[in-house]
């Protein structure tokens, strides 16, 4: 049997500031760097160990993950980054109040946005997008393949690339794996391990800072998963897994 | 040209306590960090770089890695970490205050350890070692290679291995590369990079969080090499390179 284990990464001064966030690459606020502590806390304590770790190239998925491995002990391991596990990258939303989005779009359109899996907001702007392309962090992607924005689908195609490239033989060779990710990024995860069907994913939220244990057998297909918490086990039905309190991470 | 960046971790609570250091794996101290965060801005300052970071699998060299990458904004970058590049291993000595050591040893055995290219200090006690053993982090070396103790020479070789396995490839392939280590392991390299010999060696002391950058040709050969600070480039010369105050970190 084999452990993975997801981790979102904890509070960043956008989600704090109700602003759509995407590729934008801000930090942890405090309550955020608490809540990275307090995840590496509970995973000590139940005993977890890991042999590698997956992230994006953003910093709040990589200080979530410094700041988790130096509770448990585990600076050493290898780490492995990638855009693949980024969040998704919201366009010109990307920045923006999410109030202002419902103020300058109408709330049908952001809907439309939120309910569906194939839309995609609109385009980065022309400067934004140079920005993005100018960006060492990206020079791998290629400059034709920088996206202008994705919808949920997208987000998926790309962060199932990695799972199948980089995770997949990470957990072949039983390795115990931890990826510190992004709301859509481990929503596209989930969505994959667990089948769950395009209409079903826009509403699942994976909270902050909580740790998501899924077992898994041989052939990686899920036994069973749980939030785990300091006093243990909390089935995930307990968490509220289909709140849409933060949609669009 | 390719540029080569080495920082020394900054001041550990072993390096403050005065006792030999090695394989513990102490962590670093206020100063420590302090050192670490104006090196990472010294470094943004000049305009450095960089696509790849190596470093060892003890904390204080990583921990002085994140902090320097995170005042850089480089922390998306890779990090590979090895054990070969770790600081030699003390054998008994670790832990122990430099005094007592001097106290207990005489003196003169001290001078032995100390200017001999070759000897090694006393073997770790068999529970000690069963703890480097059972340490998943070293798991990769394979435990009849796990040393007892280190001479300089042991610490060399193993540093040059990586060197030559690891760090080659990533200058070859133009990657701006920081090595973020230990006294000896730096020491290993200046000493190849500079072909000095065994005798002038012991007498190289490196300082801590001072990025030290060499100029290399493409065939990898020194063409100068210098101390970075706020200021701008110290030659090496106008650093105590050649003090005895720290010669076992």
């Amino acid at each position: 049997m084999k452990k993975l284990v997801f981790i979102r990464h904890g509070q960043s001064h956008y989600n704090l500031e109700n602003r759509f966030t995407g590729w934008k690459d801000v930090d942890l606020t405090d309550e955020g760097y608490n809540g990275a502590r307090e995840a590496g806390s509970i995973l000590k304590k139940h005993g977890f160990i890991f042999d590698i770790a997956h992230t994006s190239v953003l910093k709040r998925a990589i200080r979530t993950l410094w700041i988790l491995l130096h509770e448990m002990d585990l600076m050493w391991i290898p780490i492995q980054k990638s855009w693949r596990l980024n969040e998704r990258h919201y366009g010109s939303l990307q920045g923006m109040d999410k109030d202002e989005v419902i103020a300058k779009f109408g709330e049908e359109q952001v809907n439309e946005w939120r309910r569906s899996a194939s839309v995609r907001p609109p385009d980065i702007s022309p400067e934004e997008h140079f920005r993005d392309v100018s960006d060492p962090k990206y020079a791998s992607i290629g400059k034709e393949r920088i996206p202008l924005s994705e919808s949920l689908l997208d987000t998926e195609e790309r962060a199932l690339v990695y799972w199948n490239e980089q995770i997949v033989p990470s957990l072949k060779h039983n390795q115990r794996v931890i990826i510190s990710a992004h709301g859509n990024t481990l929503r596209a995860l989930v969505k994959y391990l667990d089948n769950i069907p395009d209409d079903g994913v826009v509403s699942l939220n994976i909270p902050n800072s909580i740790p998501l244990v899924y077992e898994l057998d041989d052939n990686l297909k899920p036994i069973r998963h749980y939030y785990l918490c300091q006093d243990g086990e909390i089935p995930h039905d307990s968490i509220p897994l289909h709140t849409d309190c933060d949609w669009m991470g």
